[in-house]
């Protein structure tokens, strides 16, 4: 486990959060828990960062749940840590200085869903599968697709994305309006459901991105797609990282709207064949998914094909019917169990970057070759039309020496990314794991301005504290 | 002219601007203007907002000359107010309690272009036309095109859109990041010029749109499309409004990647008919355009011809070659003259509003029957496929009484659109004249954050104060 700094708390913070618990406890009978392993369970899980639980779990029901805790926290300067589904990468969802969890586990309502107007209104606990169930009847899908099934709120509090990005943008772009609640417990509503807006600041792309540290998701407007008529879906592979990369760029430039277009590199294609028993070439492979009409679908693919082989790539293999599209995307949503398999016993520590996609190869080149210094494993994984990829390197938890190499290697990582113009994370959000590089990518002036919208709206520092930016 | 409520300057006010504009005429020499003709041009002349100008403008032509105008007018408590081309329609740009007005003009570099990222990085003088002809061999474009010849800096300040938007989104999408002098004079880079980033909160989106009341933008990295393969324009008629609304909702729904999707109304048919010498049947019509391979344009407009023909619409009369498309958006581009030759003498008063585009018949309908009931004239254009509407009515501004009734129409348009879940300005802005307005939208939580927002960034209020929201 690697440590995140984290003051002792004082004797009054404790006795706060004492009674805080106790007045909710009155308040919200079984409906609050703070038997150990539930407390557990809502700390960090995912990565290895170490838990730091909560002092208490909320399971709320209503926004109005939402304000009243909120307003105790106030009260009493307890930090208040919302949560989804526990599956954020940064630990997001730790709670370093103790205070109450809000679990939106049962606030998972479609609310409304308007077809016309391609929109949704959900509760933040509905997860992205679950609103894909709900809406496949109607012909309609919401796109972002980050790896877990994700509570929607939590995808919006933390900007997510996936492979559907290069077409349909991330939460950014899909989330119309929010309702959220401030820390002095008022609800504040971000945006009417008209498709744009030059109404006034955007609270909307305030909130999204800023991990219940502005302010807490009780409910979400969404914007949605409609199921195309045809997706067609296919696998290339490439003599190198840099002909792929290549081919991604020439492909968008060229105007096809591929819907998702994923690097594997030659280890990943390894660890899936064995992984998914698939029969691959061991070489950089890029895996397609076009969206569109029938003929427009199979347009797009034949350009992609001619594009693959100028570059020395090919066969281009595509396939439309579902059976294949799914055995494929199987494959490349096991990733990262494939990549454990590698090596049992170690774990696959997943960081993302994101860079100008000018720069994907090189980038991916030069961590490919560090990581091979470093005597380590880490199969890449990419979002490649965005310039976005994951390293999921293999860490034994309980050797000193390697979990010292694989942090060396993560700061080199984020170094070559932001030389690159880059950012230190494209999806997987700030937390506490990426806190500390957040001056060498912005600047002091950019940090000063975060921290004093954060001072503005959140002048206690109960929501979320100790990730982002601290005060 | 409507007059805008500005309280009487103090002695002590008066003073300071004095102070400044006495320092700024030693630093800046003849690129600092104080005649009378120039301040006007630089306070708000594009509506019947009255004039009010600054006490002098500044030629700016780098970020340290926008850091030394805004420390000095920190230091003495003095409005300054960013300037492109003067075009935003609701008051932007005026002056109410004077102070210093930076014009950009001076600062109109393309500075780089990165063709395989898709994007550029401009000073905030460009112009959209000029960065167009810049990129036109290059096979690149800017899609955002509000009606004006507008600076990018200023379509940014103002999240401006325009016909486009349905495909290519708004400013808010197509900026990447933004360098901007803050109220205190340090520069902030909001972010890196990788595609996504979830790396803290998104000051980008935040300065766009916030009008220069947050901070004065002096360089944008903008995201580029390449120029398509093939576009295809095509004009077609309908029975009502309502039907041009359904096929727009089907076509949208059903996949067809529309690129733009015009609503012109009768009256304006009738109007553009005499303006720009067409021969078009004077009822609703929509105007479209298609862009991608050239298969791709015929089958989109094909398929839309079928929409159209469903709903009583049509014939869809459709053309790619490149002079006919040019007459028919010239006359789009033209319906502002259009409308104004409708009554010689009169004024035509662009406002805007969106809704969600379920209710854009009714909405439309309604509004053109409150025209007809107000005894006005007012055509209707709307980029349809937002929902978003714009009424040019006409008005004598010598008519007191006639300027009283639109006044009053004015506010019965924007809450015909709250009412139906919309916004009081799609695209053009809040400035002076729709302050009024964002309580009604937003509610009194919202606007708090906004103010707590405005005060941690700008505590001294001047960056162009009396705009958005008041402190």
């Amino acid at each position: 486990m690697v440590l995140v700094e984290a003051p002792e708390r004082t004797g009054e913070e404790r006795n706060a959060a004492e009674s805080v618990v106790a007045a909710l406890a009155a308040r919200f009978g079984n409906r609050l828990a703070t038997a150990r392993s539930v407390r557990e369970q809502h700390g960090n899980t995912t990565t290895w960062i170490e838990n730091q639980p909560p002092d208490a779990v909320v399971f709320a029901q209503a926004t109005e749940d939402v304000q009243e805790v909120v307003r105790l926290c106030a009260k009493h300067r307890v930090p208040v840590i919302a949560f989804g589904t526990g599956t954020s990468l940064e630990g997001q969802v730790n709670a370093p200085r103790g205070g109450i969890c809000l679990d939106f586990r049962d606030m998972n309502r479609v609310l409304e869903v308007h077809a016309e107007d391609l929109d949704c209104v959900i509760e933040p606990g509905v997860t992205r599968k679950q609103l894909n169930e709900y809406l496949r009847d109607r012909g309609l899908f919401f796109p972002i697709d980050p790896g877990a099934d994700a509570s929607l709120g939590g995808m919006a509090a933390t900007r997510a994305s996936g492979t559907n990005a290069v077409r349909y943008g991330t939460m950014k772009d899909n989330v119309l309006a929010l309702k959220a609640v401030l820390a002095n417990g008022e609800v504040v509503t971000t945006a009417r459901r008209a498709k744009k807006s030059s109404a006034g600041y955007d609270l909307t792309r305030l909130i999204v991105g800023s991990e219940g540290t502005l302010g807490i998701i009780t409910e979400l407007t969404l914007k949605l797609s409609g199921i195309p008529e045809a997706i067609s879906s296919g696998i290339c592979p490439f003599p190198s990282v840099e002909a792929a990369c290549n081919a991604t760029i020439l492909a968008i430039q060229s105007g096809i709207p591929v819907a998702r277009i994923e690097l594997l590199d030659a280890l990943q294609v390894r660890a899936s064949n064995n992984y998914s028993k698939l029969d691959l070439p061991e070489t950089p492979m890029l895996l397609l998914e076009f969206h569109g009409s029938q003929a427009s679908v199979a347009e797009q693919s034949e350009r992609f094909g001619e594009i693959a082989r100028d570059l020395g790539g090919g066969p281009f293999d595509w396939a439309t019917r579902a059976e294949d599209r799914t055995r494929l995307w199987q494959a490349r949503h096991d990733a990262y169990w494939a990549q454990c398999a590698l090596r049992p016993g170690a774990r696959a520590l997943a960081s993302d970057v994101c860079v100008p996609i000018s720069r994907l190869a090189e980038c991916v080149t030069e961590t490919q070759r560090d990581i091979a210094a470093s005597g380590l494993l880490g199969p890449i994984v990419g979002h490649v039309g965005d310039g976005n990829f994951h390293v999921g390197v293999l860490v034994d938890l309980n050797d000193r020496d390697e979990v010292v190499r694989v942090e060396a290697f993560l700061e080199r990582l984020v170094d070559r990314a932001l030389a690159m113009d880059g950012t230190c994370t494209g999806e997987h959000g700030v937390g506490q794991g990426k806190m500390k590089y957040l001056k060498a990518e912005h600047g002091e002036t950019a940090l000063d301005a975060m921290r004093a919208i954060k001072r503005a709206l959140d002048p206690l520092d109960i929501l979320n504290p100790g990730k982002i930016v601290s005060l």
